[in-house]
């Protein structure tokens, strides 16, 4: 934990707290604070800054906090092909470290219907993965989550009332375009959506419906990933591209 | 399972197996091919073929194999501080799907030393693991791992032994160097090394060390990410500076 997130209603006048779950454990057993020590942390999609700590007793942690600027909104969103839950419940964690802003959870012709009733669609899962995320990574920018049962009412209908992105992305194994070279000339606050498939790929419907709503097929070389590292290799390259870009 | 991977001794006269185990299970109730069909197959470090499907009965599937290219070797290695047993072990088939050739795993001052005696260590578990990874993408290049119980003999005399690279790099949350630039002017043989630390990051005798010893510091931002994702995020960006250097 690099960063003790707190909910802004678990604050004080805005400054106080005493912590007495596992985040005042973290900071007495692992982090071993004492009494003047202070800490970096955070409020709930809210600004970071320093927790000095007043008083430790058996099973708790009371701080005082200053705060600071509050993260700016990470420029990556993802449509994502709902992948078997067990991937998906461990993909949460990354892509809350990585930094996204939505993550739009598709059907698609190749997802198992099943999917969609795993207890990692939970909203209590998917929040405590990602806070675990973003504790690790320093950020308090809660990811969003939308989960979307029909790909064509997301792409038609639903998608331009989520999001304005100047770059439309679609991950596919057969394209020679990279992703720098598809985001070449973005400027400071261009948004990117990066959509990635399922297992067996988009079939050709859902290919054709993102290509007539402007996705651009991007490619990683002739290796096919597994989707969960496709999309944590995605957003490192478009991070990249879009920190740096041509 | 996008390739059947085949040990080379399970071949008779180089071109024809007989399958009884979890790969002819895939063949038959996933894949569901019949005689006449054909599936991508490979040789375990050897070249990728298509494999002919000659007969199915209740529990085998028999091929006849034609051999083409072996793959190259990956140009990534990565030396890498041995993180949490559990993390270990999820990395492996990522590492082999992105495509390694080396894996050096490492002690450090902050590398528990009970890490070693887990179970993630047997040379058995990660070599199913790497399996999964390869089949996964379409390789048969098995990575090499070593493993390292002192870091200074690592660095001082094990490394030069171990492989040559054009580039040492080490990953920084403080650097201001990208990856993409810090591989400027690769050239089509020229091989990385990438070394990540533990999650406490290296101490300063470790990062003097790597340092006197030609590495240079790589960053991604200031995102502080888990040693697993980190190691997917560097490999695709160092995969994609060198397959289109500046």
């Amino acid at each position: 934990m690099n960063l003790v997130l707190i909910d802004e209603t678990e604050l004080e006048a805005g400054h106080r707290v005493v912590l007495a779950d596992h985040r005042a454990r973290h900071l007495r057993e692992v982090l071993r604070v004492a009494v003047g020590d202070s800490v970096r942390v955070g409020v709930i999609d809210g600004p970071l800054g320093r927790g000095h700590i007043e008083a430790i007793s058996h099973d708790t942690v009371a701080l005082c906090c200053t705060w600071g600027e509050v993260p700016p909104l990470p420029r990556i969103d993802i449509l994502l092909a709902l992948p078997r839950p067990k991937v998906m419940g461990r993909l949460y964690a990354s892509l809350a470290q990585l930094g996204i802003h939505r993550l739009m959870l598709s059907n698609g012709a190749r997802v198992e219907r099943y999917y969609f009733d795993a207890h990692q669609l939970d909203p209590r899962y998917w929040r405590s993965q990602f806070l675990e995320g973003l504790a690790q990574a320093r950020d308090t920018r809660v990811p969003v989550v939308t989960v979307h049962k029909s790909f064509r009412v997301l792409i038609e209908d639903e998608l331009p009332g989520l999001a304005t992105h100047r770059f439309r992305l679609v991950s596919d194994p057969s394209a020679r375009v990279s992703v720098r070279e598809a985001c070449q000339g973005a400027l400071p606050h261009d948004r990117v959506l990066l959509a990635i498939g399922p297992e067996g790929g988009w079939n050709d419907f859902e290919r054709d419906l993102l290509a007539a709503h402007g996705f651009d097929e991007v490619g990683m070389g002739p290796r096919t990933l597994r989707s969960d590292i496709a999309t944590i290799a995605l957003i490192a390259l478009t991070s990249d591209a879009l920190s740096s870009p041509n």
